[in-house]
């Protein structure tokens, strides 16, 4: 049987990746010590490893495909084909950046600011380039770890991995500059992409992922208009396919039906119900393929 | 831009409350240690205080409208509007009551018994005009907390809070009386009352949380009736309004969609089941505005 | 009023069955130490106890049902109904299994090699009738716990329960024989069942556990098909029932929903969009009474 | 090199054994998962295992000497030789019991009453002989755990351990008769005892085991003392030794040393400080050997 | 038997106030959920209670002695005896204080600049004293908890408890001033004072405390001493009595002991060391009584 | 006031150096979230940093001296002065050791075997330089974390840090090698030593490290001899210095008091009671300066 071999981030990503890919069909289940988790799908076999490493993984063939983070690929200079990218950081739903950033009270103001400073980050490939962009020179540090709390005393600024900047704040850190943003990236091996069934298997992969996250975002509204305001009804509804229309037996009424973005509702229902809806009910659902 | 300032309870109450305010919509997040949570709306401010302080806060304008329960505003004699009351306490459905216990074996049988005796309470504005309406004089102090371990030795009697009653049997308390029903309510400031556009906030606000509470207990019920048992069918579906009924391609057959409590369902599908309906589906539901 | 006493699990499968009782339709409290969970029923009596235990409890009468494994009711030998089985294991959903194990490196290859050898297990009984079984003379012992630690030193061989193996090969344990398989069962007390009373009350519970278990494995699938299409659509649509179809305002169209496993949904919506489908919904569904 | 197999006990006694073993010159370290825990001795190999079935792992020589609970070695009937008892239980110096007890409305006064009832414990033979030396017939059944939760409802009586009894006050429970009563003990195989080096080896154990439990509950005092209350201040001191006693450079006061128990230094000092001695001072101890 | 019904403190001072009585002599425990504590003294009957509250029971008699917060004590205004102070908070070794704080930018410098503002604390009547004492106008609300977060939004300054002031540093506030320091401790009833065998007990038991409190802070300090330096030894140690200095068989050579201050050894011994002093020893010491 | 710039250990060895560094004399605490520790002593500012950056920021002369593992200061490859080498990684008393590891069946037997291998590790330049010092090429890899995992599908062989091997072998590898011993390190800054006040506190520091590491592997013995047998009593005994005899009242016998390491007392003291010795006494001792 053909097998395609996905990684899967270990780590502060693991959590929602798994969560992601159960929404989407695959039910992976790894034991806390474990780095090699089962999952319902003969066809699949999965590791597990940090993020920061995937990509070299991805690129030496170990892998087929991964779920990773677009900042490390980049990082690593890694030759791979990222074939979606996925926008579901942990907080939010807004890419991640990394960012320049310096105490509060720091004369730095610009990254021509940082000539003959010394910067710690986790990401020293990115800020050299960066920092090559701007036509400075200073000394990036690898950091180990717990980046912002090394300045002002360990370093004059860092860069550092946001999503809210509030752990940035909390630190006391003025943020100077964008060094670079992120998503999460499906990547693929250059041969295993040129395997048809490998690429057929990730394409159903790639798919199904983008349904269920899309269906986070959206709900299934169910209402009854009447039918002399309908047009008016259908005119406020945001939906990109025109609403399911059914009559019901009073035909005074009619049955709607149609997706909208989660987000409206809350503004969409108290106008729905300024027209003269009733019944109105919100579904969640498990996938959307447009 | 308006700004409508929202105040939310800090502590036990804070889970469900924004478990429910997702719900109905928006989707707050608020670090571990902070008390300013971030909404996803641009037209809210929120702020977490405990409930025992929050009326105090709206009466003076801190905040225009807050979640917080209804006792601790009538201790607190706080001159504000209640707009809504949401029963959604955490471990059942039930108001939360603030009643009068003693030891299992106390001589204290009513009220009455209460002469010259020592109440432990945190609510002691409502204990004394509970004790006035009955005419009795006894010392009330202020608990700072463990009401319920002041009897026998610390205090003769207690008034604190209770769900199902269980903590105080679990001390080997007997409940005397009731001293007040609380649930949780929105509150509001006058002053922001009369500003529309608050007003219209707080409106949609109130509309949403209710469809979303009402939603918890509502399922969605489909199910394919013969035809020739349906007036049977739709005349035991429990359905405020009646029932949704479609044809099938299958003459014999119609489908049938209602809403109804989720609590019935358990003895309403062995009943549909006898009546010969088939495919009977039962589906959660986000919200529901009737 | 009359009352049916139920029996539910303390321990590992407490938590999944109330949670799948919560399905059902049947919400169970229960406080952290007490062993007398409360219900949204007031025909429901509860009581927890030991898996182990629970079938000796409902032949003398203590309980009318109880929802328990099958291996312990063997195991004791209880005169008890087997009512229903339920296949909701912890980790997975197929059935657990007692399995003779021993080291890796072990000479024990069959039941055959156990003559004259230590065995350490939690269910004796069963184990003895094993050996009895293949004509094999060993020593059983009782183990209290941690079985898969007293091969080698302590005991040659163990028998113990297991899901996937997992503990075990971490454990360097080799699989011999399985001993006895088991699952989760509803089993009832001879007398209550010739109540006719608790007997419809059992039927239901029943029903209604079933109708949640199988909604836990299903979806339901909406979609618009394009009509040119739709006989290629309904044929690769896997339902056991016909699909429902409508017709839409567009003629070109038709509204297609059917129930399909949750488990094929990633092959078969590919399929779907391959063959023209628009507008594919996956909605969870809380129970399917077929 | 010689080497002597002992086994320690696993849960709830598994870190005050190692503590105190710590204390006696042994120190044992195992990682969480393990159950061959490491030792400073090059002549000891360590295994842990459960108390109750200890003494079998001793009576068959698996191991040469463990420290487990003398009740299970009596339920177990196990051929092997008490060396030692060390009184450690966990919250008290006092032995454990396994206590005869009821719900605390129970008929039940004494034994004689539990004819014909059900009896729910975890050490059936020490039950089944304490019932035959009553002359008493009742079915004693098995508990797998949480035995004081059985009554009323699961059993009639239970025979449970306890330390203080306030566990099963907890559960409204009264204490009808002792059925035995239990310390940790030193067990050895008869074997091994027969072994010159192996006994050897298990004396100076024991003679460390006991002085480290020794020195618990001494302290070393020291004072100075005027010369002329000398005799009324060593009058006082309830040491086993008589206490050293040293010239100072002046003459008038004494230098004096003694070892007490520490429960009495709360009563005394204040006596010493009547009768005119100076810096008093207590020092803690690790071993006392008389 | 006669009997001392003795307060402690429920919370974050019942830990080291156990720890403390434990170095004492008296060794208290208590289940998680009592507040009921055992003791090894049949003289003593233990009770835990609120620290807040506990001075007015010691008033009322229904505790004859505590182990309090002085600050209570006053806030309180309770009219009991305080027969001893102890200081040994959490953190620190020092007092804690009531500090009144604002945020960092804020325009209050002095007292002077609280008129007409609110301040928001848990020692209301305190506040209100120093208001009073500094000819000042201001609204004191009592505050549930969390008072460091009130400003600026929900009050213009707080006072609140600090040890260190690193908390409220942490949520950026300034410390304004001081409103009053409190410790530990002792406090009696009137009328238990004035019971000859009550007094007695509860001045062993000061009299133990502080033997154990500083015990905590002083080492014993042995070394060998050449005579010819040590007269120069002896002038640098700074014990109050005269350190005990004995022969040596090598009449070279001679013994010293002395208690030190545990927080001048990593100064005096480098010193000791350099006049020639040998085998230094450090012991830690259970109690001293001067 | 003069000022020394400490650096101390962030992770894995900053609860084992504070407890070094408090028993040597110098209370160091910090709240959870802060990097800058305070401490009882004004002549000292502390600052914690990761271990593996350690030695760079003591080079820079950030701090004057520092915590950290000689390790990492020889793969920074640090201008740095080692001041001392202090032995008391978290479970054992030996150096640490960086191990290069296979898995159990790898044909890797040797250094040599590495030729064209992918090697991950987290020293890297150790690494390179073993591999150097072998005259063999190989790919190193950066790890960024659970190097142990990534044999044998992410690398061919690994070289990780292990202080018994336990985790090692619990993941199946083999140690091919030691590619380099570690210890904890005291390291200065030159300039920092050559400036005379800073040289003298950091000699002091390290003076009385060393004095409590000493005593934490010594006890203080003291017994009472038969003086018939006190010859033959101090040949026993293993110390360095000749120990403290003295006369006792009783001129049968002496009272000896010697220093030992505390690891041969369990064979010592069995042999001083043959002898015997009475009233031995272990204590423990805080410091030694011998």
């Amino acid at each position: 049987m053909p097998e395609l071999k996905i990684g899967l981030p270990k780590g502060s990503l693991q959590e929602s990746t798994f969560a992601l890919l159960r929404a989407a069909g695959w039910d992976f289940t790894v034991s806390s010590r474990s780095y090699y988790p089962t999952v319902n799908d003969p066809e699949l076999k999965a590791m597990l490893a940090r993020p920061q490493e995937m990509s070299r993984y991805v690129e030496r063939g170990v892998m087929d495909v991964a779920v990773t983070g677009l900042d490390w690929t980049l990082e690593n200079d890694s030759d791979v084909e990222v074939i979606a990218k996925l926008v579901y950081a942990k907080a939010t739903r807004s890419p991640v950046r990394w960012v320049l950033a310096v105490p509060e009270d720091s004369a730095i103001k610009s990254a021509k600011d940082l000539e003959g400073k010394v910067i710690s980050t986790e990401v020293v490939n990115l800020v050299k380039k960066y920092l090559a962009g701007h036509g400075v020179n200073a000394r990036v540090e690898f950091s180990h770890g717990a980046t912002e709390v090394k300045v002002p005393y360990l370093a004059d600024a860092i860069v550092d991995v946001t999503e809210t900047g509030s752990s940035l704040r909390a630190n006391r850190l003025r943020i100077v500059d964008t060094v670079a943003e992120s998503v999460t990236a499906v990547v693929a091996n250059r041969a295993a992409l040129a395997d048809p069934w490998k690429k057929a298997k990730m394409d159903a992969l790639v798919l199904m992922l983008q349904g269920a996250l899309s269906a986070k975002e959206k709900v299934l509204l169910k209402l009854n208009a009447p039918r002399k305001n309908l047009d008016a009804i259908v005119g406020i509804l945001p939906s990109l396919h025109s609403p399911t229309v059914n009559d019901l037996s009073d035909k005074e009424w009619t049955a709607v039906e149609t997706i909208v973005d989660s987000g409206v509702t809350r503004t969409l229902i108290p106008q729905l119900k300024g027209l003269g809806a009733e019944g109105i009910l919100e579904l969640g659902v498990n996938k959307i393929i447009p």
